[in-house]
């Protein structure tokens, strides 16, 4: 299957619907997009593993980033895709509709369009973002070609109903292994019942509350969670182990040292481990890229809760948003969906800042 | 390999512990024991499935039942046996050794020795104690050939350090399933977590006091114990799900019914789902069979916590006690082994009493 990058914006997003391009297996598309970019003269293309990179070099006084990620999580009996109405809308619907093969449809549209946008532009197609941080192709080329990912500002195409969503909120697990003397459950004075203990790790987590802060503006909420518990092993030992994971969503006005500190506060004098650390990051709505872009689009910009690569662009010094098509609530539903006039709108919006 | 039931305790057992009968596989032992008890002509030899019962039938006007399981659990690298120094006593090592091939041995050589005990012996090997209560043989026995099983008093030689212990108490067991609103862990406003109010479960467990009681001279110790716990999919949704299982252990001067009313008091007005239920059994030292029983023995007869197969001839009405070589605790234990010492003590004991 060939995608024509002229096609109506539905039409195009079905065609890269039905190129399916699970993590990991995202070759068959990414060499589709490269064969597309390469008809164009007005790009430079690049390409890493299943990333593919095209870029402007028009010697603009400024150079923006706009960037999607091609996977997606498995199929589920949701492909090929329809155009079908949903809610009483036009819709696209199937497997990456929302997550995030809109927002992919409407940077490929405009980078062959766009022959002599108003910056420079680099767009970025890439791999695994579904899947294991260390697979994630943004954060691979960030580590072999950060240079491939410089400019003033970043737009992730990630679902937001249309609307500009900023920064986003850090997200840090820890496990907190509670330790106990196993024994038969049928003399259980002589052991010592380790999920017993878990009743004050739970009872904390109950009483918290949440810190609600603003932060250049936007408006986040912190949330601290367990997320998983277990212990025991049969249903006549007492258990001697059982671990509680926690996970700590946190506004980005916290760095990563701080969340950990926050944490290890909480639940002190209990040990807890780190299994995974992700910064937030700050909206940066306060850059003139960043101002120029909001008023392209329209709208007050929200803060992001989730988490998202808008922040390996902040890591990198690149102010990001996150600004798609289709509603956050469907990514990886069954019944995904992407509405026809969100695409409409993301296109219009980009093409105006660009133009 | 065929059984010598006159060879010495400790070689009998190595040779009951060599032939394997993990629980299910118990056809050659069986078919063994039938074949040794089918040589005496004293015996009525009776079968059902890999169950082999004997008896007497010289009209005394008295009739005990002497039983043991025939089925070990899963061979673990402890097969053959071995005669060697545990602790600087003599023993027999190896899988079944204490569970209970101990006291296999010394009721399958004295099933052989007394011709004319003064009471009618009833000898019962049996299947599939190892596993769900649904497969046990004794449990089958007793309801497809309840008259197989009538006696005044029941002797099971589960190990018990040749002592005797009385009764047993009873095993319920309950599922309490805290639900909630699933939720993304960025947005955890938007769900309830389950997890969360599995405090309020364990901390009322970890408050718990538990009850010690005396019955018919037995001291009993209750326990009330989460055996489980489980929550939560996936390290970014909040859990609508957690369930506890709790294990009741009750002294054998609550029904069944009184032991579900006490859990379900307990919780309350979380509901709790029934999942297990085993009742205790009395000691029923105060029959004149068990009076005997324990002069012949000697030493002070003890409380038996765990549940064991006398809670089925309790039901059955007929009074039982455990008493039997080994230590309980080595029980499964990778290391079990039964000190010779102690088969001698039980076989000497079971002779007084029937001679």
């Amino acid at each position: 299957m060939s995608l024509d990058p002229r096609a109506d914006l539905p039409d195009l997003l079905q065609q890269l619907m039905d190129l399916e391009s699970v993590s990991g297996a995202e070759g068959p598309l990414a060499d589709e997009v490269e064969r597309v970019l390469r008809g164009c003269g007005h790009l430079e293309v690049l390409r890493d593993g299943d990333t593919v990179v095209a870029r402007t070099q028009l010697g603009r006084e400024e150079r923006v980033v706009v960037a999607g990620h091609l996977d997606t999580v498995p199929v589920a009996g949701n492909l090929p895709s329809q155009r079908r109405e949903v809610d009483g809308v036009d819709a696209v619907w199937g497997r990456g509709a929302c997550d995030m093969k809109g927002g992919v449809a409407v940077q490929l549209a405009l980078a062959v369009e766009l022959a002599e946008p108003t910056r420079d532009v680099t767009w970025v197609f890439y791999d695994n973002e579904e899947v294991e941080a260390e697979r994630n192709g943004l954060g691979r080329v960030a580590r072999t070609h950060p240079e491939w990912l410089e400019g003033s500002f970043a737009v992730l195409g990630e679902p937001s109903n249309a609307r500009v969503e900023g920064g986003c909120q850090g997200t840090l697990r820890v496990e907190i292994t509670l330790t106990g003397t196993a024994a038969h459950s049928a003399r259980a004075w002589m052991g010592h019942n380790a999920v017993h203990d878990a009743a004050e790790v739970l009872q904390r987590l109950r009483d918290y509350q949440p810190r609600q802060v603003e932060v250049e503006g936007l408006r986040y909420h912190e949330g601290l969670n367990a997320v998983r518990i277990s212990g025991g092993i049969a249903g006549n030992v007492i258990p001697d182990r059982c671990v509680v994971e926690v996970n700590f969503r946190f506004a980005p006005d916290r760095s990563e040292d701080e969340a950990v500190a926050f944490v290890t506060d909480f639940f002190a004098p209990l040990p807890v481990e780190v299994t995974d650390l992700s910064p937030g990051a700050r909206p940066g709505l306060d850059r003139p890229a960043a101002a120029q872009f909001l008023a392209a689009v329209g709208g007050e910009p929200q803060a992001k809760f989730g988490w998202t690569d808008v922040a390996r662009f902040s890591a990198l010094g690149v102010p990001a948003v996150n600004f798609g098509p289709g509603n956050p609530s469907k990514a990886h539903a069954d019944d995904e969906f992407c509405p026809v006039a969100d695409l409409r709108t993301c296109a219009d919006a980009l093409r105006r800042w660009l133009s």
